[in-house]
């Protein structure tokens, strides 16, 4: 019997407790957007950081934020061996619209191989493989192959907004030589990916303003520029019949990627039909002379997340409203710049606003895009785990989501970060019904067992005390 | 003293009780297109009727439709005079944005010589005039100069959908010379207004579907057709860069008037200035070669007065959603049919909904445009009341709104309607603030007085039993 049988016969004997345990960790409403489910988000943390210290990590921390409480765990006992950071998060997105769940979100339920609720892939079910892993090691052997550092947030889903600080604050305790984050799709249950790309992010509000207060439509409608129609018109213009974004210079710093990677992504990557059964919709749309996968990866979008204005209610109500306002969202790509971004949108906003209505623009997060070195070692050791684990070796894919920590942890810390997901493409993650593939929970926590064996034989690990000289070198962009 | 001197003193002094009367009426939150509301609007109805029945009017009751009552009295002991019909109604619109009031939009409170509240003004306020000149008369003279028929609906603002029904099964009980009618808007305190015309109005709801269900714009942003951006692309290719609804087909029908006519509009109507100033906008929108005052009466519209889709919440949702919807609202013209517009709009939809995306449009209400003649008798006898309680002759205007029982009055009962407005242009009639001037509520009381003096002299007045004989006679589109 190899040391490894243990916690790997382990995790096979106990799946149905670790079932039970992520239903309760999916049972809590921890919705970070939301400001009345502030002590659901806390109670998760403590539960979370009560399970931790169950399963034997050390250190356990519920550490208090301006918001939303990070957790912190940790087992060093190994100081000749590699240290781990396992990040993910606890919080998770609104559950609107919630006439569409077939069950309550925060009431997981099983259908057929499938966990339903919201949370359930994103994040906290990818993130338990971690945590049963490690449960598996510790309850059979006593220890860990390698040095762990838990860090599980609950603002991931509201742009990570107090990271930035707690990671420059900490970097001494936070020291590592690789992350590991699990947040992001595969292709398919028998077909594993390893992310080395992430889009960055922008979001931004727009409110037009037109009459001071509200106009009776019989009375004032067409002889008033009607903000929400102003508002439409604003966005129809965002993109231009191509499905190219018209904001000036919005294109010019997209990285071009060489015959050769896009001929490997055409080969690896889902194909457009893949795209679109995964989307339900019949027929793509996006910037001509790209893929689907390359439109949602390395090519930037721009997406309008909401509009409000004017009646809602049931019947109808005759007004022209004072205002309109729309929620947008950008996904970017290297080498763009979110701050030089929202600037063109702002001045571009402002040149095709009419005089007839005010426009405003507030920015919400920003989030810069992030790569991952293919021939890292600890990539390489990802990707045996996932051999492992799956049974299949992973291919290379780029995601079109964004993970702001992953540029963060590089920036500031001055690692890479093996972002291995055990998600699939039809999880509807962020909308209604999503679920988390079961085979893939009791899979990702095989890997992740895997991942912690071969990473304790990296040999260019780098001591804690180095890391600081290594920081600038390592980063990437 | 001559016999009009009893009931208009018996008015001047009683002002302070009547404005006491008006705002027990305002505090009934009686919101016709709100399910929640019922009981309200039936409370008000109730309270109506009592203060019907306390004036001394009778055969009052409380008639039941399928969601709203009418509330009908009346007076009939004269039966060698005219019978008048007086309409109003007693429901009121929404009072959303509720944050935007300065005092509870059902907490009535009088600020300079304004009364606020949902409903001050449309209609209770207008009504009221009606209902305290019945009383001044029938509590000075105990008779009234006319017969006196009260139809007074609870379902104005959601389209009068059973109001049709009702006149038709009562034109027996509703017979009548001329009806009267005040829910509009006069120039000024000083000026009053004889309105000549209405637009018709045409509601509709659109509904884009994009996704099954609502996508992660990480994941799928660039690569789907967003029916929020869909949704917006449809609304601005609703008008052209001229300001005229692009709709093939949506002009042929529209009335030209002639040059003399427009004349006289320039002349006794609002000016651009006085329309911006009441919108509180800067400047004006709408169809080129035609002024502010034009575009609102003898011109169609078409106006957007909701659009939802997507996350609306606080913070940030990357979602692509599932669906969007827009209520839109037509206001047509003279010789502008609403059923044939709607099938020109659906017509129109259909063919410039991208294949990316389906799009549903359901009907919400749909009502005639109606015209009135100037130089009918009940006319003339409410420019001499509008003289003696006002100080000033009435200007003959037209209004940018809808009120569809004018046109069904006409159609099934064949009588015109005295359209006598005492509301002001910034009266913010449906928009929050909603208020009532109440030296308007005084002087409507004086020329309700009047007008019902004045229509006892009519010597063209039919008997009960031709009524039927005159009725296609007597229908003007």
């Amino acid at each position: 019997m190899k040391p490894i049988d243990r916690p790997l016969t382990c995790a096979y004997s106990n799946h149905p407790r670790f079932v039970t345990e992520l239903m309760d960790f999916v049972r809590f409403p921890s919705v970070s957007a939301q400001p009345q489910r502030a002590s659901d988000v806390r109670r998760c943390a403590e539960w979370l950081a009560q399970h931790l210290w169950a399963i034997g990590m050390e250190q356990v921390q519920v550490i208090p934020t301006p918001r939303h409480p990070i957790v912190y765990a940790d087992w060093r006992r190994t100081p000749q061996r590699p240290t781990v950071l396992i990040y993910g998060h606890y919080d998770v997105q609104p559950p609107d619209p919630l006439a569409e769940w077939y069950s309550p979100p925060f009431e997981p339920t099983i259908r057929s191989n499938d966990l339903y609720g919201r949370g359930a892939s994103d994040d906290k079910g990818q993130m338990f493989t971690h945590v049963k892993a490690l449960e598996c090691y510790l309850q059979t052997t006593g220890e860990l192959p390698v040095n762990v550092k838990c860090l599980l947030e609950g603002e991931e889903e509201i742009g990570s907004q107090n990271l930035p600080a707690f990671l420059e604050r900490n970097k001494d305790m936070l020291v590592a030589d690789v992350a590991v984050l699990s947040d992001m799709r595969i292709l398919a249950p028998d077909q594993p990916v390893l992310t080395e790309g992430l889009r960055g992010a922008l979001s931004v509000g727009l409110e037009i303003r037109g009459p001071k207060h509200d106009l009776h439509s019989g009375n004032f409608g067409g002889a008033v520029h009607n903000p929400l129609q102003a508002l439409c018109e604003i966005i129809a213009k965002l993109h231009d019949t191509n499905g190219r974004v018209t904001i000036p210079g919005f294109y010019d710093h997209v990285r071009q990627w060489s015959d050769r990677e896009r001929a490997y992504m055409a080969r690896v990557g889902p194909s457009d039909a893949q795209i679109l059964q995964d989307a339900r919709v019949k027929c793509g749309w996006g910037e001509r002379g790209y893929t689907l996968y390359e439109r949602t990866t390395i090519r930037p979008a721009l997406t309008v997340n909401g509009i409000s204005g004017g009646y809602q209610g049931p019947g109808v109500k005759a007004v022209i409203p004072a205002r309109a306002t729309a929620k947008f969202n950008f996904r970017l790509v290297p080498d763009q710049d979110p701050g030089e971004i929202y600037g063109l949108f702002r001045q571009y906003i402002s040149r095709i606003t009419l005089p007839t209505v005010c426009s405003t623009i507030r920015t919400h997060l920003m989030a810069k895009p992030a790569l991952v070195d293919r021939n890292h070692s600890a990539i390489r050791a990802a990707a045996v785990a996932y051999r492992k684990g799956f049974g299949t070796s992973p291919v290379f894919l780029r995601s079109g989501g964004t993970i702001p920590v992953v540029n963060l942890f590089q920036t500031l810390l001055g690692i890479p970060t093996v972002l291995m997901g055990f998600a699939l493409p039809d999880d509807r993650m962020h909308a209604p019904n999503e679920k988390f593939h079961l085979p893939n929970f009791f899979n990702g926590i095989a890997t992740s067992i895997w991942f912690l064996a071969e990473v304790a034989q990296m040999q260019e690990f780098r001591v804690a005390q180095n890391w600081r000289a290594t920081q600038l070198a390592a980063a990437m962009m």
